[in-house]
């Protein structure tokens, strides 16, 4: 059998040893266990941008691996530690929102209060529960320990609700960014099956999208389609649509920031639908 | 038996290869090594701060870990090459003063001067010593191969004396800011057993702190204690006084840097003690 | 038998959660895979950056190290997935010349454009093949599928000329930056054995280099061998000609970039050689 794989996503840096010392006191209580480190660099304390990243890498990770998910702001106050337990995975976070995009999908065996202290570790420092309580609890989670050992299901966990693309008129959207990567790419929440539920799937005829004051013709197969140094659009491997500048930075060329809206445009139905309709 | 742990600290960075063609020569000499990285970000050549780091990180890792530590400004040169033994840990360094909170404490076993060349790679470069002389010293190390095969004592190693805190008068005492973390946290050298042998262990009154012109009032228990936005004190994960700026940084906020002198006053003994005298 | 290793080299960066997700679905295909990452902080599609920094790492790995590069501006377009074969190693990467220094050494087995979709994600995105289509490769190549399983070999791919130093008359020889390090470092494309192979592979004599407006004179044996902030001259871990500043950071000081040209001067003969021909 393969060694259990524990996933970590936090805001603490790669400069200060706060994740090591995590990884530590992990080998400690499972020797066997090993490392994905998802990323260590969401900006400090912001759960929003952890929960995006988390919604996107999750589901490419083989079953039962455990997430390890530490942006903490409320650390040592009253905020409690949660486990969430789907069909394939288990999640180790505080209870902040920064799992949201896991809660509000489908599969969620159930949420635990996280209370029992066999499972933490025997000090609990006020500023670093990730060491003390959210380590620990992940490492004994994979020695075979499970969710409902460690406290009592929960409802009342706090839900973030991340945000939603609308129909602003028969042939007009309305998204955001979500998400700058580090290639100046804009990813929105427009995803391709929200378009195509109004659209249908497959010819949108011609396209236009507009973010900040940039405005974008047609859409891509793929960045080196546009010319260079040009703005242009593409449906993403994430499958949501993404403003790119091939061979530049779109975040910077366009100035738009995350929440920054964008909007998508049929100036025409396709040649198809409107033979059918003339 | 799990493999065996070899935790990395160095001021390589994390852009160039140097890390990880460290970690291939070593899995070239047991191929079954797993790593962790502390951090490679110590800023170039600081040996203080690297030294720092290690003090607040290596109690968390298990028994039998082999810490790599290569900040070594002085390659090439005269500096030897040691290996410290301790009841649980080896650690591999240049004599420099980096294994300085190690060497300080008690329990280390020996200190041995690696001059045999058998574990070190055939060819010795004149820069990077990490490739040839630590990360196989160390990887040699985690076959079996014991510190005094590598080499003979010395006791002459570099010391390295971390900044401790002093009392300026009965209520008031002074240390001062020994790291910056990311989020800003400025993170001193006073300890909370260090106050508590003053001041006794339990209540201490009405505390102010001080660093630069930022005057603190009141300890807290947790970050979010704090009004938003305002620098507060408190016992950190490590044990120690810690100066942070709930939701901010209070390294931007105060101006303070490593080195910046802290203090740590007594307004008034506390209420119980007070009564007591009176 | 140990797990096998994938050596990963991209310009992902490590904010995002890229690499993660390609680990991830490589643990998918072979759950015992263990990964080392060389870097991820190549400069945004600087195939030529990733080229030298894979040209000086991927010697030091173990034999069957699988190598894993992925800087792919041409991502989605016509560019071919390629894996080749050498004696010791295999690199997954797109046909762009980033293997460059890999396919200009002697010992290419074959270079295969990949083509089986059997041994890529089910479903491929535009914008992300590493996750798609390198990722999944370098997994099924880890679990015994052979090169030539993926594709057939072609002869046709990018070859990519890294820069050589020339000599310019009998004392005088002019190359250049090729990558500037973390500390400052100026690494240039001058190699001591391209050196000796014009002057002779003892005494050069005293030697000058020129580089933008700095001439530093001498050749030191260790950085700090040179006076502290002064430019110096070395051999380096990579038996090429290096700029450093003791202390300092060379490329700062000297203003010196990727492509700046470096001359090495040969002021008069070594002594030895001088009384031979007078």
């Amino acid at each position: 059998m393969s060694s259990q794989i524990v996933a970590l996503l936090t805001d603490f840096g790669s400069r200060d040893p706060f994740v090591a010392v995590m990884k530590g006191v992990m080998l400690g209580i499972n020797p066997d266990l090993r490392f994905i480190d998802i990323s260590h660099e969401i900006a400090p304390q912001r759960i929003r941008e952890a929960a995006v990243v988390l919604s996107v890498s999750f589901p490419y990770f083989p079953p039962q691996t455990i997430f390890l998910v530490v942006v903490d702001p409320g650390v040592g106050g009253g905020r409690r530690p949660i486990v969430v337990e789907t069909a394939e995975y288990i999640f180790v976070a505080p209870d902040n929102g920064v799992l949201g995009s896991v809660l509000s999908r489908a599969g969620v065996r159930h949420v635990i209060h996280a209370t029992e202290p066999a499972y933490f570790r025997q000090s609990i420092s006020r500023t670093f529960h990730g060491r003390d309580v959210f380590a620990p609890l992940a490492a004994w989670l994979s020695c075979g320990v499970t969710a409902s050992d460690v406290g009592a299901p929960i409802e009342d966990y706090v839900r973030l609700e991340l945000s939603r693309p609308r129909q602003l008129s028969e042939n007009l959207l309305e998204g955001e960014v979500i998400y700058r990567d580090r290639f100046g790419n804009l990813i929105t929440n427009i995803s391709e099956s929200y378009i195509a539920g109004l659209w249908g799937s497959s010819d949108w005829g011609r396209i236009r999208a507009q973010v900040e004051t940039s405005v974008i013709d047609g859409l891509d197969s793929y960045y080196a389609q546009r010319a260079p140094d040009t703005p242009g659009l593409i449906i993403n491997s994430w499958g949501l649509c993404e403003i790119f500048v091939n061979g530049g930075n779109a975040a910077q060329e366009t100035g738009a920031v995350e929440g920054s809206p964008v909007k998508i445009q049929r100036l025409q139905a396709s040649p198809r639908a409107v033979s059918e309709h003339d």
